[in-house]
């Protein structure tokens, strides 16, 4: 986070925190406990602390949507708290699958209550979204229900995928676009429309929402997957060049092996090898990707994908302040690492 | 299965089975394979097998919901495909959890797949799960999707609770029934009444059907515990006394501990020390159960359950021919093991 931060962020962060916390309280208290303390409301022995919570970059997606279409921010709360307790149910099963230990600087959930409670935490999360869009007052709320498991079902195709890709050397460009899409595209999707479709908007209006969500949600990833390799360990969490470390088929390495050219082939014989795990092969890994353009194709990919958000936002007819809201997001999206 | 399986189960199958075969036809090939190895449609290498299908007790309820309440089987048809998948769901799940290597004498998913993959095809089948549902025609349809959301909820609270229980020795009577209760009675319940819902019953016909379906479940649970001790190996796929050899907090380990007298005395003494291990100390710990009644006082457990759920069907104006089958399906239940 930056400086920088738009004032969207806070003011979805108000609009929804007490919907989730009162969420939280229909939980059983085994899982209640595991949920507060992934949002960093309780440490690991049940005592309230005030930890650094997340962004709730899809709360403000789901709250502008609904100003896009002339609704007001409450007609999006029961769409923005739900959206983050699916995207809360990704963390917390991912930080499983994954064996992630660290998030936020705090250990994970799975690391401080084992991996079974943490797997069930993450389950009532899917139903707990549920709940909150079934009791929300909006004639379109089954609407913004089924949007919200398609777009739940996508993520973890998207996951399955990724987990597919461990290992391969061989993904190409289009099937790391697709498992994207789905993985953070289609959450990110769902999230900039369901305040619209919660507000009964035309199709229209809807899809050039979804369309922009998504597209940011590919920008997203391209940043993230970015900062996967350069970003600065005191930010991200993890060690230098991580994702070379595991060889994961993120979008530099996916641009650099599809790359022509010595440099390409060098680093491919590389990675083919073993993961690099001498401080030498890493920093030489690094420099080839450089080498093939692979930075710069990642952030070039970024910028694209905002210039297709822009251009969805245009599509329809959406209230300017709200759009201009929406475009502060995208930029502010990029910009946090760049 | 014995030889007097109440017909309704095949009837059922055959209802059910095109929906859940539709439903896994819209996963992503990854979720689908492993999905399809669960149910048994194909072996580890994808190649179509038939190998032996689960009981499809849930499918079995929901369609003789429908019909006591004068609905044809059909109605039921989405509900029995649903709560068959939140089955699924949770048997993906727990296995990961317990670390269970076998299921139906087949290796289970996460051994063959990952435990990774296996979890996000749990997380798949809770969201197809509401698909199938929104699908139906039904005006209740969204009640139905309600109704199923709260008992997978409770069934995952009651797996959390599960798992707090591990090693410990103290878990009373009424905490052991409150934790059953929603593993394993909330599913029952529900699959016991969402035929009823979709065929839009009056309230108190769906709180009796939910009524039979929850005692049902205790009583599938208790039974099970029962089989958990002493059931032949060859058809749990078990070792003899397989719970008493993981410390499990069972129903006739709970009676046990609860009971006066030397026998628990020298029970509890043995199970504090450790699992047991060599066959003298499980075969001591087994006629140490049987000494405090446990196994006598499991049965009556489930045969009260029975006589509750019987009751609980006479409560309301139920269809005679679907209430016989309820009925038989009680007994048979029960009887499978005794």
């Amino acid at each position: 986070m930056t400086e920088a931060a738009p004032k969207s962020l806070a003011r979805a962060r108000e609009l929804v925190a007490p919907a989730l916390a009162a969420a939280a309280q229909t939980l059983s208290p085994e899982l209640r406990r595991i949920v507060e303390y992934h949002w960093g409301f309780v440490d690991a022995a049940g005592a309230r602390i005030r930890a650094a919570a997340g962004k709730a970059l899809r709360p403000t997606l789901a709250m502008l949507s609904a100003e896009a279409v002339g609704a007001s921010a409450d007609r999006a709360r029961a769409g923005a708290a739900a959206v983050e307790l699916i995207h809360d149910f990704t963390l917390l099963h991912d930080d499983v699958m994954d064996g992630d230990r660290e998030r936020r600087h705090r250990p994970t959930a799975w690391v401080v209550f084992g991996s079974g409670p943490a797997i069930c935490a993450g389950d009532a999360l899917v139903l707990l979204a549920q709940r909150v869009l079934l009791a929300d007052s909006s004639p379109a709320r089954v609407a913004a229900l089924a949007a919200l498991g398609e777009s739940a079902a996508e993520v973890i195709a998207g996951q399955a995928l990724d987990l597919s890709f461990e290992g391969r050397l061989d993904v190409g460009l289009d099937a790391y676009l697709a498992m994207a899409g789905r993985k953070t595209g289609a959450l990110l999707g769902c999230a900039a429309s369901i305040g619209a479709i919660l507000a009964g908007a035309p199709e229209s209006s809807v899809a050039a929402l979804r369309a922009y969500g998504v597209a940011l949600g590919l920008a997203f990833q391209a940043v993230d997957d970015w900062l996967g390799i350069w970003g600065a360990p005191e930010r991200t969490g993890k060690p230098v060049a991580n994702d070379l470390r595991q060889r994961k088929a993120s979008l530099p390495i996916v641009f650099a092996l599809a790359a022509p050219g010595a440099e390409a082939r060098e680093l491919r014989a590389l990675l083919e090898r073993a993961a690099p795990a001498d401080e030498d092969a890493v920093q030489r890994a690094v420099e080839l990707l450089e080498a093939c353009g692979a930075a710069a194709r990642t952030r070039v990919e970024a910028l694209g994908q905002i210039e297709i958000a822009r251009a969805a936002l245009e599509s329809a007819p959406l209230e300017a302040a709200a759009r201009v809201e929406l475009l502060e997001l995208a930029a502010f999206v990029v910009q946090r690492e760049f």
